[in-house]
């Protein structure tokens, strides 16, 4: 049962500086908002996002701050205009907590492109801690049947990469390549397996390889072999960037078929020069995405939960939380780290 | 009437090394193919891809050759195999004018993006002649209340700046810009008002603003006025750039709205540098695209029939060609040259 008591601090982990340990830290949430809800964390993800605040890789951190992005918990305060949510109720929480509600974005449905929306863990406390809050509209139902240990990747590295899938129609016959098998390409290839595609695979490490497949993947290119490249050349219809890496763009652009849609929702460090005529003649597209929305990632549980589809996770007691930032950091991970806070 | 007899040599202008006078030239076209039509050209708009070529702009140019594509003129021979047009018929050929009809793009009908497209000045004769050949499937029916003498230049510079309306499926609802009001930003302001659009003209130079509101615009934006740019930013739904210019594509995009897209059909000289942070928080997209397909060109020319949509063009005698050519030269053409065969 969770505690629906009242606390007057929330207490969690805290990064004090750039890179160093977590600590324990403890604060005053104030008031509940009339549209906000109150989770009791229950498990949460370790994203490379986190890792980025707490080593202010952004140069945007202030400290202290709980980080923290994919919660999984049972509410257990509700706001009093808290729509469509009830109280014990099992919901998750992702890289954004609220938006404005009332732009042309938020009544499209598309409240993650909100000019306001509010990212979880920048200017705010995230899930490292015992309890949360976030505008109801952002807290969304773990569907029964999805394991809520595993479901906390799924709301930021699965609805990042499930999104584009819905936004681009992405079609069951389609050819799409995954570049970077990580927290977030591994569940690309789980999600494009069971869409329906062709699925190939990306990776700087062909070790990978056989993982890849496993994952859904039919076939493993490596990302670095431009001979492996040239091979695939012109047959991709999407080629979906998770690696946050500077790659052979000219390459990676020379796999897509006519109409073929470079795509990013990696942050790739430096910019990527675009050559006009080498997207005339096949009219190529090159774009990039954030999370989805809310009902993208309604939509991503859904199907989640249709196709047992969860993502590939190691868990740590919340207790040890840098023991397993560490172990992201090393890049160790196979594929998504979660915290269990019961522990 | 048109002279339907044999020819053994067709007669026209050709560029004999870069950047010179064109001068005249006779050569023999060999057998009609089975595919082929014969058309006597009755007009022929001047582009700057002509210009380009002409002067080896590209390093692709041998020498001579005839340039021309944007030929309007009636069938005069027919190859066995030539399917739906007849004898007589005033048709236009474009940039292209083959392509190999069984590849997945031209059974998908973007034979544009066939990869073994045949351009019409590029390793062939174009326009700047008396006949001219092509494929059937190239060669499209001027439609009845369409001036042949101003039908020309759609066949390259509206077909290219039409396609992307119908590839991305811009809707009447949308804003649009168009930068670059020359020889293809006029006729996409012309098109982009009848298609209903909110249409901004974005210009190095606001003495064209009159004449861009003249010729669709509902506001006017001067391209390098970052105030001004800032100004609008958020609120395009589309971003046409038909300007062959290096501009501060930072500002570019920011003017767009949510899911909003940069579109080239210019060969913009430098490699545009694409900053993934900056795409990712709103999902927009960047691309490009070269003239369109058969289908949508027939699609362009039912439409400019049917809203009395032409260019604005200035005739000259085929015989002062190079008068022509140096008035395109010097930036002053309003907004399109065409060549009358019958002088």
């Amino acid at each position: 049962m969770s505690d629906s008591s009242e606390l007057t601090t929330f207490t969690g982990w805290a990064a004090t500086a750039a890179g160093a340990p977590l600590e324990r830290y403890s604060y005053d949430p104030g008031p509940l908002g009339n549209d906000e809800v109150e989770v009791a964390v229950e498990y949460c993800g370790v994203c490379h996002s986190d890792q980025s605040l707490i080593d202010n890789d952004w140069g945007i951190s202030h400290y202290p701050f709980i980080p923290g992005h994919e919660v999984v918990g049972r509410i257990v305060r509700l706001g009093d205009q808290v729509r469509g949510l009830e109280m014990g109720q099992r919901v998750g929480i992702g890289w954004y907590k609220g938006s404005c509600m009332h732009c042309t974005s938020c009544i499209e449905g598309s409240h993650n492109l909100c000019r306001t929306v509010q990212p979880t863990i920048i200017g705010s406390n995230g899930g490292f801690a015992d309890r949360i809050r976030s505008h109801w509209a952002w807290a969304l139902p773990i569907p029964a049947g999805l394991d809520p240990a595993m479901a906390g990747p799924l709301f930021c590295a699965g609805s990042t990469v499930f999104n584009p899938l819905v936004e681009f129609g992405i079609k069951p016959t389609d050819r799409v390549g995954v570049v970077g098998i990580g927290g977030l390409g591994h569940l690309a290839l789980r999600f494009l397996n069971a869409w329906g595609c062709e699925v190939t695979a990306f990776t700087s490490s062909l070790s990978k390889q056989d993982e890849a497949k496993r994952l859904g993947a039919h076939k493993v290119v490596a990302s670095t072999d431009t001979d492996a490249l040239n091979a695939i050349a012109g047959t991709l219809d999407f080629l979906l960037v998770t690696a946050n890496a500077n790659l052979d763009w000219s390459a990676m652009l020379a796999t897509l078929r006519g109409k073929g849609r470079l795509h990013f929702v990696g942050v790739v460090p430096d910019a990527i020069p675009m050559h006009v005529f080498e997207l005339i003649p096949q009219q190529k597209t090159m774009s990039a995405s954030p999370v989805g929305s809310p009902a993208n990632t309604a939509t991503m549980l859904e199907f989640c939960a249709r196709h047992q589809i969860v993502p590939q996770v190691e868990m740590f007691p919340m207790s040890r939380i840098n023991e397993a930032i560490d172990h992201l950091r090393s890049g160790k991970a196979r594929y998504r780290v979660v915290l269990d806070a019961s522990q």
